[in-house]
């Protein structure tokens, strides 16, 4: 750290989030302040503002983009609004988090990353489950060798409860779920490229709500330009707890990663052994959010590109748009035959 | 035990499985003899009777059927010999066990299901991961609806070496191997049935031997009529061992099952943790072959019907059948539009 | 396997353990017949006898040490009968195989290995944790010296339920659970021999049978000739099953080792993660009892030393008694001051 | 969070500990400031204060207490100084915070509680496992009765390597390592207390630094009031990393906890299955020395009684001061007959 300056981090989005976001850039980043807060719902940046001592709040975003003091935003919105407010944030100069999905279409995507590398700003997207302890190991392994090359791999996400489905829009579980699944298998397969996918998806959990769109479990099959078959799996109400793993299965070995379980503690009682299990996501990834603000915040400090770019979300975007695309059809979808509409 | 006749019992095949089959018939089952022995190769059934005291050995097949003496049969010869020698036995008026799969099209499934019941004897086939302790307790919680409706399945195998595949026919992944995954996915859905099968299958072990046709890596999907999704995969070259699991998901709860540990023996060093694993499937399944084979001996002398039928070696079959479809024209197929060729 | 006359095999004692090793003779070893059961309670070995298919009954034991069929014995009775009837049947030229403890003073031990040594029979002693897959893998380890020395040891036995105490015996939770534990830890650190002990024990379970003299919770600390430092540990009644493990460190590494697991099924529930226990001993360590069998009688067929000798069972007994004494005493107990009573 | 005003920290020690300290103080704690830093050594404030924006630092510890601006202390330094600066803290009227150990004799433990009660200042004690997740729920469940009354207890530390040993003093297995798990055995028998203690110890790491009395394997049994019997265990260098376990057992069930691998990577390979463990301490209890300062200030703050109290640390020490006795006179050792030296 040469600059005793700190950076000054905006941060656009007061829900669940992007407080937990927020606690981050105030509290546990040296170096890091948080300068600013913009939600349009009235009240809201100003309350998690007291909270957190951030001394200023906007309802109108484009206040934040304006504010000379901000160095970087960190976008925490609904997902559709992401890919619109990174090229606002990127032309107004500033550094730009973006949580996933980055954009939901190709188009849009393509603008994002245009519009940073028109603006030389840094972009990173918000892929959480690259600054887990063990998934880094795992990737950090297969990229050197460890298990050989990848043949089969495996990502699942599971979350522990359906919330009220009534506001969520038809292929969430793809745009907002099983894009992490998809950048997982990406990570852990490095320098391969989906070539093919095939999907099927259902409501399972909630059939009453099949007829809004709302699909709640599906199973998705990527091949990829390596050979490598993967599966990516999702299910919306878990009732044991949030569950994310992975397995990698290579020619030289197998890594499985992902551990639901909350602490260490194991009881053996007369009905059997048992341990308790994580019910919420940010239990789970704690370090893993705290560790992606502190890599974005590091690299705009140092000037070095961020880990986790604007490419990687677009490439992570087609495998769920051409998942999208198979179980509209009912048969596998070429990645690069989407159309980039 | 009401008889003191013991049951007697002819195998054919002296083969590695048959070997096994013969040992567990010879000395693990009380009330039961070994009393027969055939295989077509010179001396083959001689030398193992020799070794485990069964007093006859044919290197004529039929000359097996016709011996008066033998009440039942177990066939463990190669899988393209299996339907007609159950229906030779049947005739016969034998008791079959046969091992997996039982047939390799469905007209031959259905010609051997025919025949053993036209003969009235009973035909078990060796699905033996129905026996595994791990298996059959998760079955038996499903079944009594310990975990809701399965929403999510997986089934997996990996051989631990890719044997000398020159013999190997193609679709061997399917038929051979995959066969016993999609028969655990059925007997973890209970009562459903498979719609649909997507699969990809390559040659990444030995891509040297594509042209020949032998694939080794495959993964298959199965959309059930319940809704539960489910996915299979297969490799024939894991360094770790043989490994062979199983989850199921569902409305409320999971189950996990499978262990690739040889001994409960842990080792820390500077290394880190490390626990043996299991190489051969004789270890990995020991319990579950002589399990199988003693409760196909006692269905036979109680009179009560086999726990694994040939129905259930067809339904395994033509997901199978399916699976390769699949990877042939490269869609889904519907399993009820499957030709019985 | 030169000879095909079968090994004749005569049992005594036909209570759970006697039973269960008159299957294994009768049943689960190749070249071995069960010849002969006695049992000095009316009907017991001629029940045991008619369900096993054993032609020979006996009420009086010296009937069966008589018995010219008769090659190798094996002793399952109460505790304190054990070390006569070694000394009887080595007097009448059998192999012996004695279940644990062999002995209870040290210098019935000592007659019993004396009367075995002049008759030049075979003497192994039912420690049959040696026969344990994880327990003997550990102890293979350590003697290559795969964790270099030695340093500090555990071996714990925690039975699934306090049976009726009434006939109990004062010292029990010594004489006949630990001393596993103390034949473990000589095993589990080889070449070492204990040095000193000190005991604690208390009716924790059961307090009101504690002016009877039983005790039913115990902790044991014992110092080896080679520095290492050993804690033993014993419960009349875990809920959760049958719990018996083991876990040595040394210079180089630790190994741990014993599983609870019943199977390798795992549930996930709302309420965590759970798995079965083992709850019978004869689940637990199935293997091991026939393992120990086989190699008795492999041992007397083939005229190799025995396994586990008399001398390890006066070795565990040493330790045990010095527990006692310590116990009575209040103060560690060195084990070669020890009186030979 | 009611006062706008941050609670201004000083910190005695400017070590491994003290910075790690420091480094929480400064960054991780909203609501508290790390407002000085005091330690002898010339520079070693300073350079620590110049790296986390610090404003002032001492090299004459009296002065930290003289501050004026300096609302609470952590003591960082050396064991023996401990009970020294908590009087003298206390003296000037600054809430204390000691590492562990708070005091290396009885008297000087009671002169610092003594000192705390009459300047009414809040005093707690670094005991970092209470606030370790594990740790913390197993007590939280024996409390509440969920294993019913603890009848066998265990807690061990196994550092990952001997560091240097000459300059370190007699007796710090007891004193400084073992201190931790006696406290833990206290914790984790909620409303108990020692009666007794027998103890061995020896130089098995470093037999070539015995004669300075440097101790490095130590057994230590407890017998509590509740008849509960405990063993701690010690060592100072396990080759497979940081090892801290304990294990609970009682009349209704049994609890286990510490995890020794730093993630839930786990590989399989050829040469079985392995995972990483974890090397430095604070990693393991990264967390847990976190959460205690957080209590630590929050306390303060709110004026509630510390968690981890003077008391508590004396009776740790009563232990340790017991097994130090038995190891000199080779006998057990009442607690209640310690001298107050």
């Amino acid at each position: 750290m040469t600059t005793h300056q700190p950076l000054a981090v905006g941060l656009i989005g007061a829900g669940r989030m992007g407080s937990f976001h927020a606690e981050t850039l105030a509290h546990r980043l040296p170096g890091v302040r948080l300068a600013a807060l913009a939600d349009p719902a009235p009240g809201a940046a100003q309350r998690l503002g007291d909270r957190l001592g951030c001394p200023t709040a906007y309802t109108e975003i484009g206040d934040l983009f304006a504010d000379p003091q901000v160095d970087a935003v960190v976008i925490a919105t609904p997902a559709r609004t992401h890919a619109g407010l990174v090229e606002a944030a990127a032309r107004a100069g500033k550094a730009v988090y973006c949580e996933k999905p980055m954009a939901v279409t190709l188009s849009e995507a393509d603008r994002a990353i245009a519009a940073a590398r028109e603006a030389g700003v840094p972009l990173q997207v918000g892929f959480n489950r690259r600054y887990d302890t063990g998934f880094r190991a795992a990737h950090d392994k297969i990229a050197a060798g460890g298990i050989g090359t990848p043949q089969l791999l495996r990502s699942l996400t599971r979350d522990p409860k359906l919330h009220d489905p009534a506001p969520i829009p038809p292929w969430t579980i793809f745009l907002e779920t099983l894009i992490h699944d998809f950048d997982t298998l990406r990570f852990l397969n490095p320098g391969a490229e989906p070539v093919e996918v095939f999907a099927w998806a259902d409501a399972l959990v909630r059939p009453d709500f099949k007829d809004r769109g709302l699909l709640d479990t599906a199973v998705v099959t990527i091949r990829f330009d390596n050979g490598a078959l993967a599966t990516a799996e999702a299910n919306f109400q878990a009732v044991y707890g949030y569950d994310v793993r992975g397995e990698v299965f290579g020619s030289a070995g197998m890594l499985t990663m992902g551990d639901i379980r909350r602490s260490h503690l194991t009881s053996y009682g007369a009905d059997g052994v048992a341990a308790d299990c994580v019910t919420y996501d940010q239990d789970l990834f704690h370090d893993a959010y705290v560790a992606e603000l502190a890599d974005f915040t590091d690299s705009v400090r140092t000037g070095r590109a961020p880990a986790v770019t604007g490419e990687d979300a677009r490439a992570a975007l087609s495998i769920a748009l051409a998942a999208i695309q198979s179980v509209t059809t009912g048969g596998p979808v070429r990645v690069d035959e989407l159309k980039n509409e």
